[in-house]
């Protein structure tokens, strides 16, 4: 980075901010429970999956949940809506300003933290889970959406109480 | 958003690390005990409520803490002071980045999650309370000062816990 | 700060996300476990300290861990991987936004918030610490550099669990 070259330094922070802001309103949509709006957050012909650390080291392209289009993920929010646990707990996510690893043709690669907690209906609140979003970006129109996320988990222990998306 | 008015755009990021970081100033004059000033980061004629969830969603405009002025503020800095229950636990926040969802009339709406861990006097540390902030900041003049703060706990579960300020 | 002088606010919009960038950069390194290239985040003639509130208030320079030059922090990974205990937990940091306290002769001092959480091998995760990072940055070349971190712990119970810098 060349620090004579302000407007591109300028032009990063406002993609940037551009990228924190999808990112909080994706976890707000899940936060508020608004599940049928989250499939909108990602383009038609999309991925994405949640992984651990181990299996994302090792390469493996599947993982805890995987969905590869719009009309996958909108299943999932129906199947979830169905079984009628929707009520039972929340999360709340917390997460760490973006990076933004590299931009190539309208498409920018970002990666964040997050911590989510999750509060179960009598008010007990639990750390839930860490780890690590991985994302492509469609920043070529507004409202960016995500090509690819990809939830990388810490820990390998959650898959079995994993049913809202994080 | 105009991606051709970059100079709006620019200015939005401003904006919002202007209230990121009034955000963190409140947080840290929290954190480091300092709660004499805590006061001074609302405007004379202010609302601060902690509420829950379910009360927040219910409409209910009064909570758990409710202070509808600066001097209601003062009063409850100075009543806990006089408990002398101060020294027994701090808070550390972590807070997320802020979303700005409006501006009008020099006062910003914003938005942002957070996540408070209680540390006791032995050292014992526990998360403690999450949920989020809903602003209303007045940005007409520096520093910005909160025209309304409202907590939204995520938890029900909080209240007799509660007797710093979050 | 001065609304008029909006170069000087978008200058010190860009100065806080390279710090941002900078301590998400450091997380990342001590999270991914590539601790070799943790002192490379210092410049050669640095200050590395983990500290406690209480002594950090009571103006200790000596901590829990202390690190006085580059070499240092390089013996200590080197201790580290030698005693083979690096593969028994990892940590996820979050991280709050950075604030810029001052910037003078290519120094800037800032501050951050952080939570670390511990995962075990086993797939164990609890919060392990929180607390404050307090920096003097070398920003007169790219990439910035930490002259000076100072990690201030909200609570003195951690040290004995302490391997894996923070």
């Amino acid at each position: 980075m060349q620090r004579g070259d302000k407007a591109e330094i300028m032009e990063a922070a406002t993609l940037r901010q551009g990228i924190d802001d999808l990112c909080a309103a994706y976890a707000d949509c899940i936060d508020d429970d608004r599940l049928e709006e989250w499939p909108d957050f990602f383009v038609e012909n999309c991925r994405y999956l949640i992984t651990s650390r181990e299996s994302h080291a090792a390469g493996l392209r599947h993982g805890i949940i995987y969905c590869a289009s719009r009309g996958m993920l909108q299943d999932r929010v129906m199947a979830l809506r169905r079984a009628n646990i929707f009520e039972a707990h929340r999360y709340r996510h917390i997460i760490g300003p973006a990076r933004v690893d590299r931009v190539e043709g309208g498409v920018a690669e970002a990666r964040s933290n997050f911590l989510a907690v999750r509060i179960m209906h009598d008010g007990d609140s639990q750390l839930f889970a860490t780890g690590r979003y991985l994302d492509k970006i469609d920043i070529s129109s507004h409202p960016f959406r995500f090509v690819e996320r990809t939830v990388v988990l810490d820990s390998q222990k959650i898959d079995t109480l994993l049913v809202i998306p994080l």
